[in-house]
């Protein structure tokens, strides 16, 4: 399959100082992002000095993320898609919308990114601990496989229907609004069973810098087939049959 | 009176191939929709265990549907239309915006995601229950009944005026917000007495799969009648009179 | 100074049967709105026995007014212009965006609105009380004066800015959701101290079906003269001096 | 560095009385968003005796000032750019996107709506203090400095990404409610700590009314320094290499 766009949004800029320009983009959006997600966790506790969460510390947890992901969608679109997460960045290469390239210059982007955030929340909070993704008692690994799974599909189905569908129309308008709060509705749904994750740069960041990586694996597997099946289901379903493959640079 | 538009947004597309396709596009947006908010419910009920509500519960519950409803319908509007829900799309059948058949497609693929959504919640929730609607101490069935008819009318107006309208116009940009906000309002105010579902499909899935059908009724009837009536009319007084019958394809 | 434009957004419906059917919507809108709104107080109540306001309570009422009040002056925006508020047709009014007679009409339909919403809650509710805006303790009626004067200019010099302009270009977009959020926003601040309720309709109608009058009168006078001023300076200082007066019909 | 654009938005307003009518712009707009931003501070204080932050109520302070402030750039946005903010002044300033002569106007204009505002919060609540920004108990002036930096780079980042930047396009639609919603989310995080300020505008009102100057400093240099920083990377890193210099006006 030709790759159709690169890096959805501005398919003319796949050249190779574009490629690293949009990298750094996305290490920024995703070091605001988790500034502000990862650090919403981190108030909460220091709130409640570790209780176990409320529904308003859930309130609180949802609103952030959806809140500070919008931003990060908005303020990359137009260079770097506006990823912020490697199971976008998955759903996009398993649709053929991004270079096998450009996808790991993302990853490690992201990856970067969300470390980088967790240092500087180490340090801002005067040393509290990054809470890494877990499991809340009384659910197994294979639930949590479930929910990262369903949670992110309905995440990048809605990348793939607002921002990436030729066909998405004035919807483009508002897809960093739509991204940003599927991820904040789940949240309220996931958030008390496994924390809701659906982006293991999200995971990776307060796990390498609290070193712990209990069920890590779950926060990737889950989320980049959770993801990979909607780039999948979206590309043959709702976009390969009803338009012509135009002729498209590859990078 | 002609059907006008197909399946609103996308008039063009009412062949049957597109039919079938569209109702697929149905499924995925009720069972992304019904996964965040039937799961935000049980979320409150693990982290309170079971307690009554609460206002940052209804909070909670309010923000989920807000937001996975926008985007449910976000994600739905090209290729459906996003109805979301039966009452939304026999509102729009009473005002000749979508055939009969057409309809009932939507209706059993709305009615699946649902279903689909709580086997997934119930699975990945190691077996809770999935909560069915039910009405608050005090509440009786015809309280209910008007709360549904109102909000469900309240619902299906803005589905009229900023998505439907042909006069919409820009307006139609933000129609997804509109319609994901109105039920996140609403939720504020009915949910604390029966729950506040507005949409069939959302009562039905939690009932199924817990098998609870007290007072069911009233979660088909309230929101049918109330949607109806928002069809018909915006249809009569704010379409019909202000502008030109186009000829039209029928399905 | 000459009618600029009737019911700003669609001068040409400046006939008398639109005037009707614009008074309808102006109904319609202003019911949707107060249902979720005044509900959501009523569920406050029922939720916690008629307690006192707390932090997640005046969230709520946040939410719930923020979200219904978009959703009210999007479905009404292409119809009546979408004011759901006589302080906003005030403030219209004495900008010379209104004529007087339609002005007087749309009060009307909005009081009835809030009425209508009032008393189907009533019912709903199986009998409880529609509670009015009152003044918390240690707040004197001239604070109230204050927060309602402040409050209502900033929702009015909104629909200016956003909404009336002639220079307002794509913030027409997000208008009924900025005119919505200043409410949320100051519902927030003004909440705990007299209600903010910034609106009289709003305040009109459950205080008529509770038959509440304290104070009342101050749930008008602040509002009237804080949307006024709103209209005064921001046609004066940002209006007036920067467009050519354009012939335009009278009503 | 030739001026690009003066306010950015709206270049060809750039003559001395426009200057003035944007400053007095800002003034209505730090007006509106203080009013409600640290009224609703004090309301928590009012509902919770002085208690110390829940997650509620930082919810409550993340919705206050994510909408007030979405609202306030929407209504400036025409007129004066919407800054509302002088560390966003001073990051368009940075990235030549205003002159030194207007900056110092804005940043006048802030401070004294900011002032207003408060001084109307201390009438309306009948003398309540109008609490200043302050460190919690356990945090450093050093790790609020970082938190204030960090915080208020994403800001500027996202006024430049979303308003500024001349490749913009659809995304200026949703810019004033990006800017909210990244201030919004940063309280979430950063409110538990410091406050979260990331304007020095919004801390200097209350402190000069309630005359508390503790560690006010950190309210201006760690603003300021995120600010600039932000203008400086994305002019540097996303505009200047991307567009040619048209020629502009100079004020």
């Amino acid at each position: 399959m030709p790759i159709r766009n690169i890096a959805f949004g501005r398919p003319e800029e796949a050249t190779r100082p574009d490629a690293l320009k949009a990298a750094f983009a996305e290490f920024i959006c995703t070091l605001i992002f988790v500034f502000a997600g990862e650090g919403s966790g981190m108030a909460f506790n220091k709130l409640t000095d570790n209780g176990s969460t409320t529904p308003a510390g859930l309130v609180a947890a949802s609103l952030a993320h959806a809140f500070a992901l919008f931003v990060a969608v908005s303020v990359g679109a137009n260079i770097s898609g506006g990823h912020v997460n490697p199971a976008v960045t998955f759903g996009a290469f398993v649709g053929g919308n991004i270079t096998l390239l450009r996808g790991i210059l993302y990853w490690i982007a992201q990856l970067l990114g969300s470390t980088v955030a967790c240092l500087l929340l180490k340090f801002s909070t005067n040393g509290m601990t990054t809470s890494a993704f877990s499991l809340s008692s009384g659910v197994t690994v294979w639930n949590a496989f479930v929910f990262e799974i369903v949670m992110t599909f309905g995440l990048v189905y809605t990348v793939y229907a607002t921002a990436i569908d030729p066909k998405k129309g004035n919807l483009g308008i508002i897809a960093p609004i739509a991204i940003g709060f599927i991820v904040g509705a789940n949240i309220l749904a996931g958030g008390a069973f496994d924390g809701a994750s659906m982006n293991p740069a999200v995971s990776f960041g307060p796990a390498l810098v609290s070193w712990t990586w209990t069920n890590h694996w779950v926060y990737w597997a889950g989320p980049l087939i959770g993801g990979g099946l909607a780039g999948l289901v979206y590309e043959v379903f709702f976009i390969s049959h009803t338009h012509e493959q135009l002729p498209s640079t590859d990078y």
